[in-house]
């Protein structure tokens, strides 16, 4: 197995991909390409006093780097030397079975859509997060930002992916329960594509049990929700943003009065405890699943550790064959005729 | 200026409907009719040693009550002898200037709409709440559930009423800032619905300034963030119950040590004051806005005080003649000519 890193991208390139890819490989035996600017990584592993001679490391070189502000067509079509561009293609070719980047999101998923391709049986690939929930376990998120305006058959392949990923990977459930996000509880309430899609799902062999609310992403009463991904990534969005203003308002109210101080102090170790638990961006990264090979997403603000545990999570996936696992479930739990024609009847 | 309180709606109605309308009516001095069954709200008058002899408040008999889990419909067509049904005829036949009620919020909502009616020169009304933001001041996100499927034209008008809510009741600036809520930041990104609005909000007079992301609800760079009601809704519901679970969670954390336990409670009045900010669901209710009279749907579990908020919340946009205001803007604001244009245009 390799994985191809790009090596230039997120705010601590190279320094904690570098980091990152050689305590993946010392630890896991596993290969990585390490993609980038060959002269500038060979400086950087000099200065960050690293040999990578007995690793299975290989430098790729790529000679162009995409800015995290630079337009996903850029990635796409300008900067095909780009090291983003070049760890896809290397998935793409085959010569490496998954690709990590902590780069511009969005440039990495077009990169993930078009350079990588979809997956056999899928149409449009998707991206999950998974949020910790009140049960403890994990509730999966998708799509959260890969398409825009999708078709209820994308949300029927969103839902197979889904429990693909919570039952090979996560683990956390053989028989993942299912749901749509809407906005009532009841089959029959919510937007056109909720209302065109329940029916489509139900006629699954999924254990798809109806509509969740925004709340449901966090009661653990869902495995994974679907959606379409303008929904999911506003949500995605707001709670990222939520989380971060409610810990900043309650240190600003601590801040106000010594004795206030003095217990948080107290209560640092639980505080850091809880934010870990919380930290959903940093679980190893969103998997952008459905693609031919792995793809996996991570944060920008990844440092050492999370490069390495995005490269552990890429590993998981090809190591539990979840393409085929994927393909397999598409066969089994769609029965693709009758849904055509519920499909030409909703077109009705 | 009469205001129309639903007695019997809510999870401590009617105790705390009464208790709310007592103080409210002997503070400002303004009249409440409380609707619902005359004999258990005399009861219940009696049992809480209360003297509504002396007060503005006159009780409107109301033979039925809404269930918390009964469908609109039934306020609507079946149980015409409500306390919400009643109390919304109150508004549309000019008895009442005001409505407000805790209970089924599907079921106000359509009172709202259908009983009440939606305002002149608006086709659909929408309800808005006021998000706290980190700048200390509040974001309002229209709508957040009144209405399914929305057409360009319908973001269009609710940029007009949150403009006129931040400016006439919340007073948290002048020339508002409206956004658009949508995935990206450049003009241009977005679904279907938010690309053909964004040239429409363009070509107003309101101070749009463009796209706003999911992270933007808090962070203050814009007073009002319109979006459909389904996506409204779905992230109204996400920050609800995330922000509850970031406090159970921490809770969870803090009693596994005693010195975290005791930290807890020197930090107290510090999360208590910090409870009290983030507490949107609290500020008086939510406004359905856009309606013939003033609408306020506030929670469920509202006490007496967050009822007596409500109503004075509720006397706010009478006493600042908001809907003359609305219509006012309506016609300054919104060159309905040009739009009508460009929504041919957009059409074809």
């Amino acid at each position: 197995m390799y994985i191809a890193l790009d090596a230039m991208g997120g705010d601590y390139a190279p320094t904690c991909n570098i980091e990152g890819a050689v305590k993946f490989a010392s630890e896991y035996k596993t290969s990585v390409y390490l993609v980038g600017n060959k002269s500038i990584l060979e400086e950087h592993i000099k200065r960050q006093n690293l040999d990578i001679s007995k690793l299975p490391i290989e430098i790729v070189h790529a000679e162009e780097t995409i800015g995290m502000d630079e337009s996903p067509s850029i990635a796409l079509r300008k900067k095909r030397n780009s090291s983003m561009h070049i760890a896809g293609k290397l998935v793409r070719e085959g010569k490496a079975q998954a690709f990590v980047s902590a780069g511009n999101t969005g440039a990495a998923m077009s990169i993930g859509k078009f350079v990588i391709g979809a997956a056999e049986g899928i149409e449009r690939p998707g991206i999950a997060v998974a949020f910790p929930n009140k049960k403890g376990s994990r509730t999966v998120l998708i799509d959260v930002g890969a398409n825009v305006d999708s078709r209820p058959r994308h949300l029927l392949y969103f839902a197979v992916m889904g429990h693909t990923y919570v039952k090979e990977i996560l683990g956390t459930s053989d028989t993942p329960k299912i749901g749509i996000l809407s906005i009532g509880e009841e089959e029959g309430k919510g937007n056109e594509l909720v209302k065109d899609t329940y029916p489509l799902l139900k006629m699954t062999k999924l254990n798809f049990i109806g509509n969740a609310e925004g709340r449901d992403i966090f009661t653990g009463d869902f495995d994974v929700i679907v959606c379409d991904g303008f929904v999911g990534n506003v949500v995605l969005k707001t709670a990222e943003s939520l989380g971060t203003i409610i810990l900043e308002m309650i240190k600003e109210e601590v801040e106000k009065s010594f004795i206030s101080k003095v217990g948080a102090v107290l209560m640092l170790p639980a505080l850091k405890s809880f934010k870990k638990k919380a930290d959903f961006t940093e679980y190893g990264g969103a998997p952008l699943l459905g693609t031919k090979g792995t793809c996996i997403i991570t944060h920008g603000r990844a440092d050492g550790k999370a490069i390495k545990n995005a490269l552990k999570f890429a590993s998981e996936f090809v190591n539990h064959d979840f393409n085929n696992k994927l393909l397999q479930n598409l066969n089994t739990l769609i029965p693709m005729e009758l849904i055509r024609a519920k499909e030409e009847e909703i077109q009705e």
